[in-house]
Order: structure tokens, then sequence, then C-alpha cells
């Protein structure tokens, strides 16, 4: 039984939100997310190959400082409904409005922008909440001179290799610039979609179970609702393989020759995860055309079960019909063994449509 | 019940007009929509950083005059039946005898041409009208040195947001030249589509419930009409994705690289509303799919109660049958428990059978 | 009902035609449509901005002189029976042997070719007859430095326009050369094609009210012919576009940059038509997608009533049956009431019954 | 009926060469095809504008002087059965082995390849039988400076049209060199496709008319043997347009500019061959949709029938039981008119479920 | 009956083992397979045109030192769980990490990638093992300087033709350099492709012949299983037609021109092989089309028994009944012949039952 609920959260109504969005003009900073407004915590890492260290910081200025820091810094921005903060940030930073715009807007679709000076990609991170759904998690990094800047939604524990990477002394990434940091975010954002591709083909083989076993209407809508999880789930991934693979042409020199083979590497993952979606979404087809086949077998088996009980039993009853008329005249029914020829000739009827079914197979 | 009307207003008739049109020479400028004949209402918005000012013209001399205007200058002609008036506004501003043909001919589809001297783009305005249904309306924008010349079938509020932002002092727009104005109305008339997007997602949502709640053949219709209209509406908005791009890769020194910025912001966007368009499409095929699979169930619902019901009585009937028969020697009908037998052997009967399609699940 | 013959005029058979032609050498000028072979007619239109002159030629010299007038001139032959005729008049022009024998190819589709000194096409002629059949008619086209040369089958309206408008004497035409009188048959052509665009919208509009209306087996067959004509016509059509995308893109000296001014918009026509013929494409296959749904609830219903019908009488019938069985021993049927009371429980059955339909809605 | 078998012969069993073949080193002259082993028959034609012959021969010596004849050879090599002699010949004619494995090997798929001094193509030739079967033929042939050198695995007259040409002295082929030769016989293999469409545009038509007229199972297997041809046919023919395209655009020497406007022609031939299967492919996909709806009109009319029936009789039949039961006190069967009025109330019921049947047009 | 179990052996559950890999850091060598650990085999196979030999080698240094061999080596590494030992040889030849990461990565799509001094590639090996399963193999190749590196999951007998053919004196193969037996090596996997392709369209026959012979459900599931095995394999194999035509654009000078002649024939097969795949997958969709119109046309089977024997007992049993009834005033039942007479209606309507149906083609 598929009683669980097929992987993504409840739709949530944001109407409104859009109509509000409508009509502002182009790098209006709005957050129009689903999050409740709340105060943005910045944790900064700091590392070069000698030491690493990670504050948080609630003053700007601080924040700003790691600009002149000859270390490579990973600032890390969670929540971004405090727009005036991040506008202040952005500001601090120098950045683009409209980047800032589309930092904070959790509809942006995965883009990545070249500015003078500094580097602008947002990404949605998949990941697998408690319940094993799929939640989808907007995310934007800037990569500048010596430094990443990050916005999440929340704290989660994807970054945590890269985290863990950083901490111990020998990891590649101590010794290499904030370019190998912004691609080995990166790569394990895309390391991430292989957990959610995995959750999906392991719901497809369920489902694929299901069809075989007890192809219920229920079935059915599942079927339906993991093409349609497919389908969203393709929409977040595909722009990722070319945005890497506008990476890897990138004239500019905020990334090393060397970080480029590590990116070549990115895009081999994302072309496999695009060609995997799109296995996945042909078999969901043919689970869906399985299911109908199977559909179409159990009505055939209905069928042949009332068409062998109707051929069958509609025969004899004519024949007890006859032998029921009241004629005043009908000589059978005065013969001894009318009655017992009757029984015989049924008999020989009832075994004679079994033969015939028997060899058509529909027994 | 989806008893609401779906989406488009009713086709209008309007084969005699495209014969009428079939033969004229290329370049004739005539009217084929279905507006009444009325006057052209020209509303002229001149500002810079320091003032605004929005007056109506009736003198065309008057409207000519902007051109000599430093200030940047928004000229917004609302009504384009009156064709001799539109030729004659061409000709003051030197454009071209074919890009007037366009401007007035509400069939032709998005294109951007350039000019020496203008740009030339025509886009169709997707709006919900009081009724929520989706109207498309014809524009036509002249982008000229230091203005933007508007042609619009009525006056409506796409670019309300647009006028607030030139009205209010701190807008962005106020120090800008009319490259970004044309941006801006761009960009307005792209988020608009946003909110005719999301009416098409609601009434897949509806329609996606009705499915599963009450397939009636009404359904079938309305997901086809949703097809229908799908269609459409990709094919007004499918264009604008291209000609974006266009303007971002044209050399023309009437767009300043600072408006390129944003005109990428405009493209993303045009590309994620390609993008939903082709989900919403194969949505509304699986809709079908989904609604046809329900019909099959139905369908084998009904098939199950027929056999069920004819496999239970139709032998009882014929038991009945065998001890309605008149012969005069049937030794059963003299037995004194005879009647109470037959009963007994009908009840057990009834019982396996129903053992048996619980058996088969059909119960 | 859709008794009316849809669209294309019967088939002809060819066959013996093709097998003619294959083993010919190439360039062998042969005649293989189905017209009656006649002489050819030849009138040839001059002018200038100053003055007209239509005449009618039978001397290959008096239409050769043309070559050497100043002025711009149209040469419509109309009829290619004649086969050597056209050899003459081709070595007459210098043409290529390869040109004459795509001239006089009906089943040719639709090309451009560029020679030194002259730009040859071919193209399909769309139009309805008298009957509102599409008639599909081969065309084709040389462009030379002061002169057209037309190819026709049978003389038709579909030029009317351009006749009309090359003799009132305030046409752009006049004041033009060869380049733009080719543009503008080409015009006239695309133009026809809307024509025939919307015969096959109304012909969906038909089907579609039949559709819901009767779904009668015919109406299945009237869907396909319909998917078929869309197929022929778009073949027919298709190429088009990239034709004169390829003329506009031409370096050859024989086009003014202003007339591609002009191919441009019948570059944004051959879009257009291009995109509406896919949308009736996939219209028709909804037709079929539809038709077959409705066939599915035409069943559901069938199957609705001969269950109710079935499920209903039945049982009571069954009871019936045992009331007529003949045992002696059948304490009922001495019963006073026995007789109303087993109407009673029959007449509650029923009433059972048609409840338990009403709720699943069968009724 | 569709009796006869379409189409394709039957299908070989050739795995134990595939696995002969796998393994063996790239350029190992091997023959694949089913044909018995034999002696290569050598027919050369010499020609210039002056004077033609053609000659048998046998030993290789003889053959390979025609390398110095400046008059034009055609070398026609046929049976590739006995790979000595083509490898001998090969090397005489200084030809690379990759070539010469290609030449025997009756599976590789069409391609041009150009070498240093020669162009080499392989072409599936495709005609039909005495049985009106579509055999595929390979066919390769290799353009040298002066000679054009034909491998066949038969003797066939798919070429008679091009030797008509070269012994008819006035043809313009005597005239022109090898590679007008290349051409004018790659130009008698694409007009021989059309023969083959046109071949299968008949079965189409028949197909056509069985699915209206009597849509058996046979006619469904039919149908996908058809599809199944075409894509077959597809395959061998689609390469043709690319490799037409790449003649036109190389840059050897051996190729005149005069032939390849030839060429040009060649090229639309394939474009119109392409097209033209891809109108059949979705034709044949019509024709399994049209013969899945009819079967479903079937359905419902013997659905029809039997509701029909049933609700018509069962009604009445248990009207009959009610008056068959035996209970004492039935007033009813004591009435005077009784049976006249059940007789009278089953005709009325009779009428009104004929009426209503009659509305619901099931009649 | 297929019994046998179609193709790929069981799905594995590796979800643990992504995780592992998730978070690691870009770089890391891990094994991924399912193979228990094992130490690595090497065997090395130098030859030049004089001489051959093949050596086991266990120590690393041994390995090393054939960098500095003039003759060809190949280097063969079979098992490759060792991580550590992988590691280290990568090293010694000074291997990039990210190479030896995908060289060891089972799950590695196919890839080419070229570092200065050697080129990487990764391949699937699908061969048959003895249960004629399709069995994918991991494969990574390493051309260098004068020797090429193979790392293998196990040893199998793909390459035995090429060990052959080095070890033959008079092979090709031992006068040319390692790029010779890099694309030897690449021709042999794409051979086996073919065998591959074989098997699947054995398979398909298989199942063609049971869709007509005996529709059954388990054939349906069988189709879906040789729909989603094409899938997969079409995945596998897919991407190598773009990496053979890099390897031939490809300006490596370790690639000579030679060779590229050789690589443009496995380009060739590797183009047959994909369009033959794509075929293959249009037939299994074909196959699923048949099931379900031989489904349709068996329910049809079965309805029309089930409407004949109720459409012409039900009739007959309600005569029967009518004469069955009690009514005291029945002339007929009086009368000396009635149920002869009754008898004969019987007759009459069963006999002109049997010519109805036999009319509509139903018997």
């Amino acid at each position: 039984m598929v009683k669980r609920k097929i992987g993504l959260p409840k739709r949530k109504k944001k109407v409104s939100r859009v109509r509000e969005k409508v009509g502002a003009a182009p790098g209006t900073v709005s957050y129009l997310g689903t999050k409740e407004k709340s105060e943005s915590l910045v944790f900064v890492t700091t590392y070069d190959s000698e030491e690493v260290e990670t504050k948080e910081h609630k003053r700007l200025e601080d924040i700003l400082q790691y600009q002149k820091d000859p270390r490579t810094s990973w600032i890390n921005v969670i929540g971004i409904t405090d727009v005036r903060f991040i506008e202040e940030l952005g500001q601090g930073f120098a950045l683009n409005n409209l980047l800032l715009e589309d930092a904070v807007d959790t509809d942006q679709r995965a883009k990545i922008d070249e500015y003078d000076g500094y580097i602008f990609g947002v990404f949605k991170m998949l990941y697998l909440n408690e319940n094993d759904e799929i939640v989808p998690e907007h995310m934007a990094m800037v990569l500048m001179a010596n430094s990443v800047l990050v916005f999440q939604e929340v704290k989660d524990d994807v970054f945590n290799g890269v985290r863990n990477r950083i901490n111990s002394k020998s990891g590649r990434i101590r010794s290499r610039g904030a370019d190998y940091l912004f691609f080995a975010l990166l790569d394990a954002i895309i390391d991430n979609y292989f957990l959610v591709l995995e959750q999906i083909n392991h719901r497809i083989e369920l489902l694929e179970d299901e069809v075989y076993a007890d192809p219920k209407p229920e079935v059915a809508h599942q079927i339906q609702l993991l093409k349609k999880e497919v389908l969203k789930i393709r929409r977040w991934i595909f722009p990722v393989k070319e945005l890497v693979s506008r990476l890897i042409d990138s004239e500019s020199p905020l990334i090393k020759h060397d970080t480029k083979l590590f990116l070549r590497d990115a895009l081999d993952h994302s072309l496999e995860i695009n060609e995997t979606l799109q296995i996945y979404r042909e078999m969901s087809m043919s689970l869906m055309e399985m299911y109908m086949s199977n559909m179409s077998n159990k009505m055939n088996e209905v069928m042949k079960v009332l068409t062998i009980m109707a051929s069958i039993f509609i025969p004899l009853t004519f024949i007890a019909g006859i032998y029921g008329m009241n004629f005043e005249h009908m000589p059978e029914l005065q013969y001894k063994y009318g009655y017992y020829v009757v029984w015989a000739v049924m008999v020989l009827l009832f075994i004679g449509m079994m033969v015939y079914f028997k060899r058509k197979d529909w027994l």
C-alpha cells in the first residue's frame, strides 16, 4: 500500500505575493518566500593552509572587513527575510541591486551571472526532510576575489561535508582559493541531487511493485503525482548543467584553470543527473501504461467470468423453462425417464461449454 | 463543478477581415481588430530626474515637438483604429510604413525589428479581465533616441506600476533614459504573464481535483479547453524569450550597456515562463490520461457489479427453474424436505460465490 | 453533420508517370502533372513609374526582347505542359536546364536556387476552389535583372492583388524594380496561405462541435482525414520559412537592401503560418483523444443501463422462480398473504437497488 | 483481405556471422552477406564524347590498365563474395583497406568518406523484386580521377537508365567526366527510392481501406509490420541527405563546380524523400489509432445489442415469472382477461423500451 | 512462454554507498562497486613489430619502468577495489587524482578527458554472461606516450581478439603505436555492443511472437522490462558516439592522423548502434501498442460470445416463461399443437438470430 504521501510538501498559496511583486521596479529587493521574518545569522569561516576559524557576526562592519582579509572567507548568511540587512550587506560589498533581488527571490530559477569583479549564482538545494519528503531550498552564492558569500533560507547540513574538509588540516580545500570553495559548495549541492534521485528511484520501484501486485485507482494517482514531481525536480535541476558549462567557458580571472578541471567533473555529474531524470520520466510514463494494461487485463478477466456464467446457465435455464410450460399436450412430460433425460442433456451441455471455454483458454 | 467558462473569450468571426487584407500591398496600414473605430487618445509623460509632467494632446504638431525635448518622453497612443492618424504620426516620426502596418495589425505575432534610428517591438499583453478570463491585447512600442512611442488598443492598468515609479521622485527610472523606459514597459508585460500563469495553474489544480472526485464527460471537455488555451498562450509568449535575447545581443547605440543588465533579468523571467508553460502542457496531458484511467476504473467497477449479480443469481434461478418443470416423474418434488434442501443448496451456493468474489477482491 | 468531403481532392494515380521519370537524365525537362497538354499562354506586363502595359505574346522573339527593356517586366507563362516551348524559352533567357526541369515538375518541393545572374524559386500555391477544397498548384519564378519570369499551371486570381497594384499609378510597386515584384508575388502566395489556414481552422471547429454533440465513427474518420491534410499542407508550406530567410541572407546583387526589409515581413508571416499549423496539428490530435474519451463515456453509459436492468430484475426473477417450483411441501404457497408478501419483498428490493445505484451516481 | 505478405523478405539468421566479425582486426576484408560465394564479374564501360565500349574482364591487369585511360571508365564489379579478388583489385587501385572492408560489408550503413585521391561511398539500393517486396541491396562506389569503381552484390536494372544515356551519343553524360558519372549513379539510386515510397504509399492506402471496411486483428498486425518497415527504410535512406550535402560542401578537386549544381538537385530529392517517409510514419501511427478507435466502436455496438436484448427481455421474463408462481392465493390468475392484460402490459413495456433506446440513438 | 528472466541482473542496494560518497572531497579515490575487495592483478603486454611478451607484475616499480620502454605497452590492471594500490600507481604515472577517482567509480558515465600528456576514457563494456544476461562492466583507459593503461573490474574475453592480433606476428597492430592500441581496444568494446544489440533483437522477436500467439499479462510485463533495459543500455552506449567524434577532432599529438581514419570507422559503428537502439526503442513501444490492441480484440471476442448467448436464449426463455404462467384462461395451453407451435417459433427465432449475427460477422 502506498499510504505515505509521495514527496512534495503541500502547495502554499502565494498568489497575493506574486501580485505584490508585479509592478515593483526591477532591482527591488523583496522577500517572497514563506518563512517568517527573522534576523539573519551570519557565520564567517576564514581559512588558509595554516589556520581556520569560524565566527558568528552581528555587526555589518565586522563582516565587511573580511573583504580585506588575505585568507579565504566563507561568509554564510542564514535567513533572507530581513531585506534591509541584505541590502546594506550588498552595498557594503558593492553588489548590484539586481543580484540582491535574485538572492532573496525564492522563486528565482537557477542562474549564473557574471558581473565585473564577482560571479553570482542561484541554485536550488534539494534535500530530504525528516519525512523523506523532497524539499527545495533557495540558495545564492557570490564568488568574490577571496571570499564566497552564501545566502541560505535555513541552516542545513548539505554543506557539512565541506565544513569538515575545511576543518581538517590536510584537506586540499585549505590550500586553494575562493574559487575552489565556490566549486566545492556547488559540488555539494549537485552531489545532494543524487540522494534525491535515489529517493525517486525508490518510489518508482515501489509503484512498479504495486502496479503488478494490486493496480488500484490510488496507484494511478500516485503515478501521476510522481510524474509531476519528476517534472518539477527536472525544472529545478535542468539549468545546472548549462550553468556549470558556462562557468567552465568563462574567461573571468576569478576562476583559475585548475578549478576548471574540477568543474568539468561537476559538469559530468550534472549531465548524468539530467540523463537519469529523463530515464525516470520515461519510466513513470511506462508505469502509467502498465497500469492501464493491467486495468484492461482485469476487465478482461471480469468479462470472462460473466460470459462463462451467463453462457452456461442461460441455455440451461431455457431448457428448464421449456418443461415448466403448462401446455396440456407435452408428451415428454409423461415419459417415465423424461426428467432424467433432461438432466443428462443439461450435464452434457455443461460439460460441452466447459470444454469450449477451456479450449478458448478462458478458464 | 467547473461551471465557470474556462478562460478564453468567445471566438470572433474575422474571416472577411483576413480576406480584405489578402491582396493589399505590404506596408498598407489597416486595422484588422474588432474594436469600434474611434479617435486615438495620446498621453505624453515627460520626465527627467528633476520633474515629471503628463499631458493629453490632440494636435499632431504638439506630439511631434517631443522629438526635440532633451527629457525622456513616453508617448502613449491609445486606440489604433484611426489608421489615418497613425500614419500621419508615423510620418511625423519618420517611421517605416511596414512598422506602422504591424503596429495596428492586432494579429501580428510578437517581434523585434531594428531600423536605423529606432527599434520596434510588438508584444501580446495578457491580462485577466473582470471575469478572470485571459484577454490578449496587441501592443507595439518604438524606442527612439529619447522617447518611447507606445501603441495600445485600450488603456489598461498593466503599466500602472511603471507610471507610479515615474511619478515618485526617488524612482531609479527617473534618472535613466528612454532605453530603460522601454525595458521597464517590457518588464511590466512579462511580469504580467506570471499572473496569467498563476491563473492557469489554479485551473489545472481545480481540474485535477475534479478528475479525482467526479470525472464527468464535462471535465474531459474542460481539460481539452485548457490544453487549447495553453497552446495559444504559449504561442503568444513563446517568441518573447528570443526577442529579449536579441535585444541583449543588439549592437544598436540606442540600448546602453547598463540597461542590458536589466534585460538579462527580463530574459531570465521569459525563460522561466516558457519552462512553466511547458510543464503546464505536460500536466494538462497527464490530466487527460488520468481522466481516461478513472473512466476505465469506473467501467471496471460497473462490470464487477454486473458480473457479481449475474454470476450469483443466474445459477440460482436455474435451480429454481429445474424444480419448476412439470415432469410427472420428478422424485425430488415429493420429498418432504425437498424444498428446504433446495434452499440450503442455494444459500451454500450464494455463500460460495461471495467468498469467491471476496477472494478476487471484487467486493 | 460532416457530410461534405473534407478538403483534399481525390488522389490521382501517377505511378506510371513516376516510373517514366525514373531513369531519365537529370535536367530532362518533362511535365509530370495531370493537366491535358495544351499551348502555353504568355502575358507580359511591363511597367515603370510612368506607364504600364500588358500584352499577350505568341512568338518567342517578342518575349525575349523584354530582356533589353529598361522597364520592369512580369513575364507570366500560363500552362507548362508544352515542354518544348518552355525549353526554347529557357534557352532564350539562358537559363540552366535543371531549373527548367524543376519549373515544370509539379511534384517539386518548394525551393530557392541562386544561379549566376538569376534567382529561381518553386512554391506551392494553395487556394480554395469553388467547392472550398484546398488545391495545391505548382508555381515557379525566376528573378532576373529587370524581369520576373513566372510559370503557372493555370491562371488564377491569387496574383490579382498584385496586378491591381501595378495598374494603379500610385502603387509603390511601380517605382520599384523586379526584386520588389518578386517579393510582391511571393507575399501574395504567403498571404493566400492564411486563407487556407482559416479554412482548416473552420473545419477543426466543426469537428470539435461534432465530437461533443454526436461522436459517430464517421467523425473519427473525418478527424483522421484532417490530420492527413494538415500533414500535407505542412509539407508544402514548411520549407517557405527557410527559403525566405535564405533570400534575406543572400548576397546576390539582384535583391536590394530595401526589398530585404519587406522580405523580413514575409519571413514573419511564414513563421506565423508554421506555428499555426503546428497548433492545428496538436488540436487535431486532441480531437482524436476527445473522440476516444467520448466513446469511452458512451460505453460506460451503455454498461450502466445494462448493469442496472440486470441487477434489478435478475434477483426479482429469481424470487419469482422460487415460488414457481412444484415441490409438494412449500408452506409459503399456502399462506393467505404469501403472494402479497412476495410482492412487498420485491418492491423493497427494487427500491433498495434504485437507492444503491442513485448513491453510486449511476442514475 | 491483406493476405499478401507485406514487404520485407524473411529475416535471415546472421548471429554467427556477427560473432565471426567481432574480434577481427579493423580493415579485415570479409564478406558477411548471405549470397553464395562465387566469382566476381567485372564489366567496364569506357566512353568519351566520341565513342563508348563495354567489355567484360576476367584478368586483373586488364582492369587496372583503365587507370591510365584518358576516357571516363565505369568499372562495375558484380559479386563481392570473392574477397581475395576484391583485395587484389583494391591494392591495384591503391585503395585503403578500411574502404575495402566497408565495400564488402553488406551491413555497412550509407557513408561517404574522402581519401586523398578518391572519394568512397556506400549506399543502400532499394528495389522491388518480382513479388513487389522491398529488397535492400548493398552498393559501394569509388570516385577516382577518371573512373568510377562500383561494387554490387547482384546485377540489377537500377542503373539501366544510366547505361542507356551513356550509349546514346547525344547524352550529356558523354561529354562530362567521372564525377558526373558518380552523380548520375547516385541520382539513379535516389530516384529508385521514389518507387519504393510509392509502394509504401500504396500499402498505406490499402490498409486504410481495410481499417475502415473490416478492422480484423490481422489488419493491426499488418499495420505494425508496415511501421517496422518504414522504420527500417528510414534508417537506410536517412543518412543519404547528409552525405549528399557533404559532397556539395567538399573541397575535393575530384568534384567539379558544375557537377555540384546537379548534386544540389539530388539533395533536394533526398530531402523530399525524408519528408515523405516522416509523413508515412505519422500516417502509419494514425492507422493504428484509427484501428483502435474502430475496435472501440465495434465493442460499443456489441454492447448496445446486448444491453437492448437484456433490457427488454429480462423485465418481461420477470413478469412472466411472477404469474408462473404457484401461490394458492393469486387473484389475478382467476381474472378472465388476466392473461391478455399481462400481454398488453408486456407489449407496452416493449414499445416503451424501444422508444427509450431510439431516443438514446442506440437503434 | 517467456519464463526466462529478461536481461538485467538483479538491482543491488547501493543507497548507503552513495551516501558515503556524498560529502567526500572531489578527487577522493574510493571504490563504489559491488565486488569484494581483493588485490589488483597487473598484466603487461609489451610489443613492437619484432617481439611480444606478456608478464604479470606485483611490484609497482616493475610496472612503472614501462614508461621508459620504447616499445608499446598495454598495462592491464584487473580489479579496482584496492584503492591504495590504484592511487600509488596513478602517482607513479603522474595521473590527476580526478582521473583516478573516475577510474574506480563504477557509476561513472562514459567520458573522454584530455589532460596534458595523456587522454583518459571511461566506457561501459556490455557483455552477455553465461545466462545470456546483459552485464555492464566499468572500464577505464589511459592513453600515454607509448603505453595504454587499462583498468577493469574483472578479466573477461572482450579483448581476446586484440590479444590474438598482438600475438600474431603479421598483425597490423604490431607495427603501430599506443594510439592504435587505444583505438583497437575501443573498437573491441564497440564491436561487442553489436552482440548485445543482437540479443535485444532476439528478445524483441520472441516477444513479438508471444504478443501475437498468446498475449498474457506476463507478456506486458516482459515488454516493460525490455523497454527499461533498452533505456539503460542506451544510456550507457549513447555518449560513445560523441566521445569518439571528439577524439577525431582532438588536436592532441598523442593521436596520429593515421589512427583517426580508423576512429572514423569506429564513429560509424557507434552511430549505427545508436540508430539501432532508437529503432529497438520504437519497436518495443509498438509491441506494447500491439499488446493493447490484442487485449482489445480478445475483449471484443469475449463480449461477442456473451452477447450472442444472451441475445439468443433470453428471448427464448421469455417465451417459455409466458407459457409457464398459471392463468386459468390461457387458450393456447389447450391447443393440441400449441407446444409444437411454440417449438417452431423458438427454432425460427434461433435461426433468425444466427443469420443476424452471421451477417454482422460475429460468428
